[in-house]
């Protein structure tokens, strides 16, 4: 696992020559997953820290997960574990697709997403579109896992807002992927979630036979009434097949969902799945199989019969959020 | 959830009466899930401690999670989610089993699982075994939402070592379920999790067709590695069939573990188990199901691999510890 | 110092019976001192809480501190040092007046300022008025070292505004103590630090030779910019003698400040006030003699030339906070 | 204040610009003061770190207290208060000395305590005797405060054992100082604070007149049992005059301790103190005049009574410790 996220120089390196012991448990990373809430990690160092015009960037190193990208004082991202999320949120859609060349990302900063879409040998072109140009500078000077995705020739880096890229653009994607911060009241994020955007801006950019998929916030037990369960209801207002999946993440503390839509059916048994794995992923991927798949996307009883009997629909005037700014829905909850 | 676990007298009622605001996150339980690694809850109350011979306990009102049992300075059960452990632990050996009358359970003082066995109606006899009175005492009197199953008669409470009482024992049990506390190095359990346990104490016990299930302590795609494999590994020495599965549990801030083993193979469909589960279990179960069975039951690659690759066994001389040794051994420095 | 503050029922000793070891640790009251600064201290448990119309209360027992009164958020009080808090605040003005027999106490509800004013042999009448009764009644019911002084004949205890009561009384008094909840933004009290409080309301109700006296808030080498410099300075303005002091009182984590302010002069040496002291104090002091006065009322050079610099006057219009309601002046200051 | 500590370069300020709001407090350096009471500050950065064969050290930038010097898990030295606890232990023995040319340091490698001496004109050498090389080439470099008495021609910095630096000369000191680490039980400096060390080894050392002044752990009105009064009472079996004096400095969460000692008396006033102030002191003392040494070399009556009752002598075999042997112990379990 070292070698996800290497840090790219001696100084960094040469800074943090064996943190002593007494030391160790000294500094921590402190973060709220909810108002009652705490998680925290025990900190090697703190690698960077800045402020772009959209949100506050840091790069930790914490003990028990390695380096962390902290964006608006929430993990993003963690060396030892993002490989869970990037293999759920891009190889799913992707290898259930019969041909995809063209992937739009939405935001995906960070280069990992287009890491794992670039694995793919039938990718011919990534259009990565991300409004934050610090923090995509941030996270390529610094995540040296994602120095060749950022290099390679069939990526296609654009700085907007995603919106605003899609609605300016004809052509059609095989796959357009969300990988957007989460829905946070304030955040820049929550109207690329709504029934208007789906139908309006993404669906009329997908080709024929193409997927849509999206990072959908927590999908525990409880959390997953934040926003997950909305999220998957306005994709089924959208689209005619949508295909909810969730997997523990332990750095975010809580299991994670992403939701995948299209109006063509999603049908490969776990044995197709790995099959065309073979045939068209350079490398192994190390969570992700056919046999996982199955697994992640059959929710537990309590969530499927959540999603099933959820009502609400995400438009600009009746957001859900997760927890953020003061926790707003979390209150009506307790 | 508000009928789970209730307070048993007004005393204790009374005295929370709406806990107020700024005084709601100055009061805090902290966990150290591991060494580099706090799990914190804002906290309601205290609302009992005590030490038995065996263990320290308390009983906390936790803001996240509800009322929460402890001992030893780690979390035992939460009010909101021990449901997913409890329904996991008892039900699919219980289904799997043509007609489970005979259960003991290893341990198991709090009640809970007891009560989840109640709940199928083949059972005739529900033998606990728990070596801590005072646990037990503890349990039946705060834990409401365990009061009928404490005394239902088909329930025989035996205080005494599991190991002894099984020895001590000829007759046979249909399903025998384990529900130790985890083998944390001095503590009072890790010799019933060594093959030598499974094969001359346990095994012998088993009915014709009988199985064995226990708790298999963290199952995350990290922490598998600590206890899960070894027990999974360590029973695959010793029965012809072993089903390891888990589930995500919120308030452990882990996927959690289980393996079920016996000599006579698991060979049901998830409608199958739907069926036997209206057939046999009284109420509804909030968790499990057929397909959160199958779900449950199908590992990540990840975990998967290393669950083939694992090559330990648990014997008295080789055992391996979940952290906590730190607080075992600091009582005695204290 | 057990007999300080002693619960008064067998059930709340019953409960808390050897609270064991690896539980010690678990359970923490965490303050924000201030916005990037924290004290905790390890809980026994959470005696009672509550909200009366105008503050949220507490009583908690803590392993560093004893039991310690908390409200909105902010400890007020422990029980093995509020006797530093309040021999200062009571002592040195009743001993510097000749012969004080009439005690009006703005606040004190908790009943220990009483305690210490009843112990002079000279008080006739102690008038303690506090706004908010539940806070009275639920210090009376558990604050067991104050039940004397509550239960004292000499003792006339008034629910009312401070200000309110004052203006509407012609009587004059010996000495005039305010012991006030700290001028937070929002809180009851910051009317009560203003020049023209002091001016028209205070002053004209002391006696001939009377004597005022406040808590006056932080008072270390740099939180004394605070609130302390500008009450003292406000004093100066009203009063022709003016002694401010100071005492490190480890459960606030800081030096806690005080202002005595008489139109007489204060011209006592150590050996007078011990004498005063033995002649008219019941009981011994536990900090406070005619050395400690000497040394508590001799600032550092540091705070010495910030008080004589100051310049701020308190007016209502010109209020300054301590640190509580979003830390309004602490970010000025970053 | 902000010239206390520097950093020396640009990559450090480089790197920390204007570290973003969400992110400020989500990063905290924590301190066990004792087993129940944490002290924790918000983080800017961990600028260094590093572990020497006696020491863990490093170097935090803290929001509340500035750049911080941590040994083995314990605040030394905060950039804006250790301006207290170094003219404390310095100036009092200095100044009460007739004319002071020679000083030995025991300790001291942070350069802070021979920055204050060199100030004194007076003051000819300044013998600087530290054990750990690599501790003091590390104030060296990012201490920037102390560059200047790095390189001033009168400080002569071994590298050494203090006893055995001191058993090995045949010289006199007009002050020896002791700036040692805390007694910690199985630190390398708790005997360096018994009686056979001051009778055997200091005494010989002093010239006639000579003063030896040594810091003396917490001084609080709880804390000064811990080592504070045993080390003025094992001084006063061996000097004839012998003066106690403590000073609250923030970032400690506690008063402070130093016991000053000689065979001829210290008879001077505040106006003496401030007249030789003036004559051998360059630059402006922050926190000391001859007032302040009044008022903290007068003891509260609690902590005087405490002091006066003393029995215990330290020697090899009869140490007691300040709080930390969990941590020192925790080194050899990792």
């Amino acid at each position: 696992m070292g070698d996800i996220f290497v840090s790219n120089g001696n100084e960094v390196n040469g800074k943090i020559h064996s943190p002593p012991n007494g030391y160790r448990k000294s500094c921590w990373y402190e973060e709220e997953i909810e108002e009652n809430l705490r998680w925290c990690f025990a900190l090697n160092s703190i690698l960077h820290t800045g402020a772009t015009p959209y949100q506050d960037i840091a790069l930790l190193d914490t003990k028990p997960f390695g380096k962390a990208l902290v964006i608006d004082g929430k993990l993003q991202s963690a060396e030892i574990d993002e490989f869970i999320y990037h293999e759920c949120l891009v190889h799913p859609s992707l290898l259930y697709h019969p041909n995809p060349k063209r992937v739009f990302i939405m935001g995906g900063g960070e280069g990992s997403t287009a890491r794992e879409i670039l694995r793919h040998n039938t990718v011919e072109k990534v259009f990565m579109c991300d409004i934050d140009e610090e923090v995509v500078e941030f996270c390529r000077s610094y995540l040296v896992v994602n120095k060749e995705a950022f290099c390679d020739p069939r990526l296609d880096l654009i700085i907007n807002d995603a919106r605003a890229e899609l609605e300016s653009r004809d052509e059609h994607f095989d796959v357009i992927i969300g990988d957007l911060a989460d829905p946070i009241e304030g955040g820049p994020c929550y109207k690329l979630y709504t029934k208007s955007f789906y139908e309006c801006i993404v669906k009329p950019r997908l080709a024929q036979g193409g997927i849509f998929v999206t990072q959908a916030g927590p999908a525990g037990i409880f959390s997953h009434t934040e926003v997950f369960s909305c999220i998957y209801n306005t994709l089924k207002q959208v689209f005619k097949y949508v295909v909810p999946y969730s997997a523990h993440i332990p750095s975010y503390a809580d299991t994670w969902g992403w939701v995948m839509a299209s109006d063509s059916p999603f049908s490969l048994t776990a044995e197709e799945l790995d099959l065309r794995t073979k045939q068209r992923i350079q490398g192994e991927n190390r969570y992700l199989d056919g046999k996982t798949f199955t697994s992640v996307s059959t929710l537990s009883k309590a969530v499927r019969h959540s999603l099933d009997n959820e009502t609400h629909v995400y438009t600009e005037g009746t957001a859900r959020f997760i927890y953020g700014y003061g926790s707003a829905n979390k209150h009506d909850q307790d």
